[in-house]
């Protein structure tokens, strides 16, 4: 048949990282590329223990259908766990999402029409890129600095959107530990981020995967910590904290926002797996959560530590190259100098048995070619280790091969 | 602030029938208005020792992420199973979803752009109504017969929308024990409806979460398993079969759909959770999948002769009361005189302690006041007979006060 499919499927491309990253689904590859969590921080004995009981006792409710906004007892737990960081919320201003992906693809039903602008970092997620494109965004990228987004730069292009008679919508924000660049925004940058989205009448969507797993410097308040006018919808995952298999995220808006939301999520998926929720739950009341979450801190550390150790010894001496020092999180940043071209470098990396992702898929504007993202989180210290050694060896082949002209 | 929700957030209603099933929550009212699977029949001890085994031996894989299109293992299990509907699908025509509700959804984002017309029964799904309004369809109303969908009706609306310089898109179908009137498609009419969306360049949406759920009668072909031209796209859930509370569910449609739903799913939730759809696969395949099903069909079989027999023994005789007689499902539709509204009922019915859902819900044009669905899943059969008895009083009591000249 002639196949009538909606506009957005043409805009929607299928990632070509993921297409460059089967070629480095051979054993021998070092994958610095993945970004999956490790499964030595995943609670299974735990989790052996919540289910068996639970689905022996309360399997009635269990494997029910549960209601959509999410099991109460959980968004009880997540109201408890949240005041922790100083986000004061009511139960009905919590929603529980099935992981923070479908956070971030209900904030584009509720918030996005078609034409609409979005600001995003250079680099930013990919996959709220993604989303954003579903609906249809105009997406403006912003650089980032070392403290966070370039806010002079934001503003001006807020106004020059709204001169070109643009709806600007929202800026999209990873301040803790960012995926692909590690960096965390300035306690000052998230102040003023908030007078910018105030004077402009914008949404925040702060995202907040990563912000438990810090190993270094003090934390920093939430972005909807600071909010008193209700413009922050701030999403977490428990992808990082528990794992990423049980889908269990959560959503902390206001009661009004979160009404829609909630609205739009029914004929979504009418509630989110509430075996999933109830194991969440238990684990968060009954265990030792905060524990937990100090033995993933110092598994993530000795990792992170092991890159940044390795990359120092390791990587060629050269002005144009350098990379970021994450206190949290999964991923380093790695910069080139101008005339390399990481997709190019590619298959000769894998060639070497090392894989990464290619930094230009994180940019809108297609910029970014001379980056890549490294993960930390999946290989054992050794294999960080050697993936660095052969990767700054692929480098040096790079920068030394590269004809002069190319350098000016 | 000003909330700036997008313009679908004021297309989609809160349910109305909702707020008032809340009237209903009180123990002593028999609920008939539910629609959940009863609880008995969820493979709870199974899932337990399942979930023990996995979260020990697997749990690096049940609890990581995992591929967007659905677990491998999983969609070998499905394939083989829908084999036995004559649906001879390859893999890659497989997806897992977060159950039918997300393969809804994902075939609004697929095929839907605003304005796009879909055709589906008088009455029909109250979520997929949600799920079409939400994507800015044009929903047209086909009345549905004894025998399913009136098709001369459908060709004729086709052709209007066509006149009207409009794009018809796909026609919504539930073929076994219809929610919510329990009504089968005949085969006659599965062909037909095949041949005019063949003739229009239509899609079918087949939504199947009952077909297994067969009482009485002989099993007919799924319309997918007619189709030559790969437009069908068929939707399973395993909330009645295992049940809810697990969210999963199944999509089959053509490879070139397939491709499409999966890239559109990537950015809505990554994917469905790992460890519900390992429990899935694992009771599909280690254990009597076939004699739990044959175990469910005589638990609903007792539940709907109950009603069936209620109906017969307290239902006041008049010319304008009829109901339908589902060969399976979970529904049993109930028509009184054209002068009665189920929904100024309501009250008097949950005063009398017993509830139901108002008809005019599932109308895509509002008709139907004079209907409601009865559902036979939940209660026990003594509850579902007491329920019917009371319900008979409420009506009798309705159809006798009625002013003589309402009756014309």
């Amino acid at each position: 048949m002639d196949k009538p499919f909606a506009s957005r499927t043409r805009a929607v491309k299928r990632s070509e990282i993921r297409e460059l990253l089967k070629l480095a689904e051979r054993p021998e590859v070092i994958s610095l590329a993945g970004g999956f969590p490790d499964p030595v921080t995943f609670p299974h004995e735990e989790f052996a223990e919540i289910a068996a009981r639970v689905l022996r006792e309360d399997y009635q409710r269990a494997l029910q259908y549960g209601v959509t906004e999410g099991d109460r007892l959980l968004r009880g737990a997540v109201r408890d766990w949240l005041a922790q960081d100083g986000l004061e919320l009511s139960l009905d201003e919590i929603t529980i999402t099935s992981a923070s992906q479908q956070g971030l693809d209900l904030v584009g039903k509720v918030f996005l029409d078609r034409g609409d602008v979005v600001f995003c970092d250079l680099p930013t997620y990919l996959a709220a890129i993604q989303m954003f494109t579903a609906y249809g965004a105009e997406k403006v990228g912003i650089p980032q600095q070392e403290d966070g987004m370039d806010l002079d730069i934001l503003e001006r292009r807020i106004a020059e959107a709204l001169q070109r008679g643009k709806r600007p919508k929202l800026i999209y924000l990873v301040p803790d530990f960012h995926n692909p660049t590690g960096i965390t925004m300035s306690l000052a940058k998230r102040r003023r981020v908030l007078e910018i989205a105030e004077r402009y009448n914008l949404l925040i969507i702060e995202d907040d995967p990563y912000s438990k797993l810090r190993f270094a410097g003090e934390p920093l308040p939430p972005i909807k910590s600071l909010d008193r006018s209700g413009r922050v919808v701030f999403l977490r995952t428990f992808s990082k904290t528990l794992c990423p298999g049980i889908r269990v995220g959560l959503m902390a808006a206001s009661a009004e926002i979160t009404d829609q939301i909630v609205k739009l999520k029914q004929p979504t998926d009418l509630c989110s797996p509430p075996l999933t929720q109830r194991l969440a739950y238990e684990f968060m009341t009954h265990y030792d959560f905060a524990g937990h979450i100090a033995e993933i801190q110092r598994i993530y550390r000795e990792k992170r530590d092991a890159m940044l150790e390795a990359l120092e010894e390791y990587m060629p001496r050269h002005p144009g190259i350098s990379w970021t020092h994450p206190q949290g999180g999964f991923f380093v940043w790695l910069t080139l100098p101008e005339f390399v071209d990481t997709r190019e470098m590619f298959p000769q990396a894998v060639e070497r048995r090392v894989a990464y992702v290619v930094g230009q898929a994180f940019f809108v504007d297609g910029s970014g070619r001379n980056t890549m993202r490294l993960s930390y989180s999946e290989p054992s210290p050794e294999l960080i280790r050697e993936g660095i050694r052969r990767l700054a060896g692929v480098i040096e082949e790079e920068i030394t091969v590269a004809p002069a002209g190319a350098v000016s």
